[in-house]
């Protein structure tokens, strides 16, 4: 064995690049190596982009202040902008969930992000979740309306009435987004419950 | 807007982690999305050994001087192993594949990595693949013996082909790994062609 060997013992950087990788949530083994022998392959300029990225997204990433969807400043972009309704706050589960209503441009108001759903069967009960932190925003007179957005499931349908239980009494309006047949679909193809939900939620012509 | 708003303009690590993501082959902009808030989301220790890691991989990585598999130093552990039998050479196309062989612990000769497979229609042709380097470790006459390693479809054969008719000439014995019914399946549920293969090599009990 030369110099120029590998020394034994020495941990191979793409074994030990794919193992972080299977760590991160829904990724296997195969997808971990595949991802790894991808940055292997790329080029140095963009591995080196991509270390340091990682590097400033844990030194700078932290919740927002105000509405608590991850934000890089102490405010997010959205709070801190005093062009959005401040009246109105939008409730989600999770940042996706307000990057996707952000993205369709309908929504000018500000959001809340509670960072999951009211689930007892896992153990997330309404202190795992930022309702407290909602309420808080709730103590001026500033917010008239709550629209709790989380998925028309049955956790998310959970999650938005016990909002509504403890906002309501505060004399600001809750409401909840729609639920019904996908715009563009086939009424023949939906499922029972929309259909079902489609139907209970209807509203006059 | 105060001093501790995100200042306009500036980049969101998020949204910059997310792109570099989806710049990986195999890898959506969903996907990448994804990924990216996995590991905003893991915690910090994660995030700097990951980041360290992809820095290593950028400074150490390269192609093992002998049988240019993916090596953190000039020659990768195989080829520096003195336990292994030098005689046999196994002619892989992807690190991956190497990787596979290895883990079933049957082979202990040393490898070659071609990265790639001749697709004429895709323009890979001999020149494109580690072939040329693969001649130059049969000079001498340690290697008695090649087995091609590629995917039985129709690339894995062509190039196992090529491979035959350039280094059978050179006296050395080349062999294919062999084709068939997968160990444990079910033969009603074979694919026609693998039904074929089988036959076709069929063996003397």
């Amino acid at each position: 064995m030369s110099e120029r060997d590998a020394p034994p013992g020495d941990p191979d950087p793409l074994r030990k690049l794919s193992a972080l990788l299977s760590r991160l949530p829904g990724i296997g083994e195969k997808s971990a190596l595949r991802l790894a022998l991808s940055i292997v392959r790329a080029d140095p300029e963009y591995k080196a982009v991509l270390a340091e990225t990682i590097d400033t997204v844990r030194t700078t990433m932290r919740s927002c202040e105000i509405c608590r969807d991850l934000s890089h400043a102490a405010r997010c972009g959205i709070c801190s902008d005093a062009r959005r309704d401040r009246a109105t706050i939008c409730v989600v589960a999770h940042p996706q969930d307000r990057m996707a209503i952000e993205r369709s441009g309908v929504f000018r108001g500000l959001y809340h992000v509670l960072h999951g759903v009211l689930d007892p069967l896992a153990g997330v009960g309404p202190a795992e979740l930022q309702i407290n932190t909602l309420l808080e925003r709730l103590r001026d007179d500033t917010v008239t309306e709550v629209i709790v957005a989380t998925s028309p499931n049955v956790e998310g349908d959970a999650t938005a009435l016990y909002i509504s239980k403890i906002v309501s009494p505060l004399g600001v309006r809750v409401t909840r987004i729609a639920s019904g047949l996908a715009v563009g679909g086939e009424l023949e193809y939906a499922d029972l419950s929309t259909l079902h939900r489609a139907l209970e939620d209807r509203r006059p012509l």
